[in-house]
């Protein structure tokens, strides 16, 4: 048998912790006989809910973490002081070589800063982004960055870029993915200054497919595989998708609902709409890969429910399994030192 | 009679230029009996279409422009060296006061350069935002800034807000409108450097109704009526709106049409779908005024049909009925100055 891939996983964050987060570490279980999971938490709260479920215990660990990072809590204070906490506790065994990859749904900043100073960066990278898939029409997109860093330089967008087409082609498949700078119109002299510092530098960079600047409006159509921004603009664009989906998505349901006949009409389209809007759910793609660490950390929305939780274990397995760490190390440090 | 508002319409600019412009300006003339229309363009090509219409011979004049600037051309170029065209000549009239507003479905660019060389700023006005409206689950809010001058200070933030609140109050109706500073969490120090210098400025300004931080996840829901963000970013929001928009709906409808039950369901919920929808239809409000100018200039989307340049024209008729400009005055001139 191969070696197993290591998954720590914060059983005590986001909304539905730790219900849902033993249900989707378990449903991962099952779907990949590669996995070893590691449950960081309260021991007796993660012993309740595993009762409830068959599994091989052999790929299970139990590692008691007597403190939360609460979603509130200053992220730089929470990860210094809460040395017990599941968010600290899970990413030492990153750090140290017990896990190769961390999975939560806890408190963003503190997975955000907690991956920077306790996991540690690549040699070389700059700034380690986060970076959604988000849905389009065709499949869906590498949204890089969105992270807590905002403020960036042309030479991070750079890095952005080679580091997220190196995840589009070899975690999700896209052969050679296509890159777009985030701008606010097409032609080239478009935008602030830190996209026109950006714009040559993609250009002229023999790594990735850079097809020139993308508007945010062609971005849900599928125009571009890996959507490059600074992380400010990232988490508008991801935000006003979220938004937007879910105020017109509940408009279009209170509007099948106001007469008899719409009525009638709606139970004979949900089957369908509901197939279709599948593909356009986020929680079908995991959460968001923070890339440029030593080891992976993925962070999922708050809300995730055991889907989303297991998808973004299961994300886990590509990672090693396609040596995404040697290949960005590959892309950055050896290129960026010739 | 009261004094007719007087409306330049750039008849040569956008999409369905100029048919549909003049059937927009037709309809508004109609609507509204307190316009004069002056149209702008190939005076030939505005006589054609005119001659499919019956109206007040006495309120529509035809100024004749021979040039077109296109959409593509380098804005202060085109406005520099094409002096007989439309815009340069629709401008040129509401400068020289025989206009008091303008509406234009042409390039942007050259719309937004226009309206500050030729138009001009009001006195101690720093930078004049382009202000479109964005449907929400509750009504509309104002976008506000989406223009071309990318990088902005503090300063024309909370100068934004000011002339944002003005409009809604007393464009739109809306009493003590409530403004949002758009940032990535709600929290006062989340953000970057340019929001931060803001948020205590808009806290600090006895003018307007603010209420702090709004996520973008949160803006199509209507948390509040005036959205303040720097232009690069506002674009980004606004073009994520109209692409989300647009593919989701198209998904749904292709959801609809799967199968023989969903379709014979999508023929009934259709009406009252439609109806919903509407209220999110862009082109229900009209085109983004450009404030702080020395007379109004609407900018309507490139692919504007007649009812949008209806819905513009007539918002240039509240505009001045309710002195918007001298409002944006005492708000920004006397307030600053004393």
């Amino acid at each position: 048998m191969s070696e197993l891939v290591n998954v720590a996983v914060d059983a005590m964050g986001g909304d539905y912790a730790p219900d849902e987060i033993v249900k989707g570490a378990m449903e991962a279980l099952r779907e990949s006989e590669k996995l070893k999971i590691f449950l960081v938490g309260k021991e007796e709260l993660i012993q309740q809910q595993l009762q409830k479920y068959e599994y091989d215990k052999s790929r299970v660990e139990i590692v008691n973490a007597t403190e939360v990072i609460e979603m509130g809590e200053p992220p730089v204070n929470a990860i210094r002081k809460k040395k017990d906490s599941s968010i600290v506790k899970a990413m030492g065994m990153v750090k140290s070589g017990t896990c190769d990859a961390y999975v939560s749904a806890g408190s963003t900043g503190a997975n955000l800063v907690g991956g920077q100073v306790l996991v540690g960066r690549i040699k070389g990278v700059e700034r380690p982004p986060l970076a959604p898939l988000i849905p389009t029409a065709t499949g869906a997109a590498l949204l890089i960055d969105c992270g807590a860093n905002v403020d960036a330089r042309a030479s991070h967008l750079l890095q952005f870029a080679k580091m997220g087409s190196v995840y589009m082609e070899h975690v999700m498949g896209v052969p050679n993915p296509t890159v777009g700078l985030l701008n606010i119109g097409a032609e080239e002299d478009k935008g602030n200054a830190l996209v026109k510092e950006t714009y040559p530098l993609l250009q002229n960079c023999p790594d990735i497919n850079f097809v020139g600047n993308v508007e945010a409006r062609d971005v849900p159509a599928g125009a571009v595989d890996v959507v490059v921004c600074e992380a400010f603009v990232g988490n508008i664009l991801l935000k006003t998708y979220e938004g937007v989906g879910a105020t017109l998505l509940s408009q279009v349901k209170a509007g099948m609902m106001t007469s008899l006949r719409s009525k009638i009409g709606a139970l004979l389209v949900k089957p369908a709409l509901k197939k279709t809007l599948k593909k356009f759910d986020i929680e079908q793609y995991g959460g968001a890969p923070m890339l440029g660490l030593n080891g992976l950390v993925v962070k999922t929305h708050g809300s995730s429910k055991a889907v989303e939780i297991k998808n973004s274990i299961l994300q886990c397995v590509l990672f090693k399994e396609q040596k995404i760490n040697d290949k960005i190390r590959e892309k950055i440090v050896i290129k960026d030192e010739q």
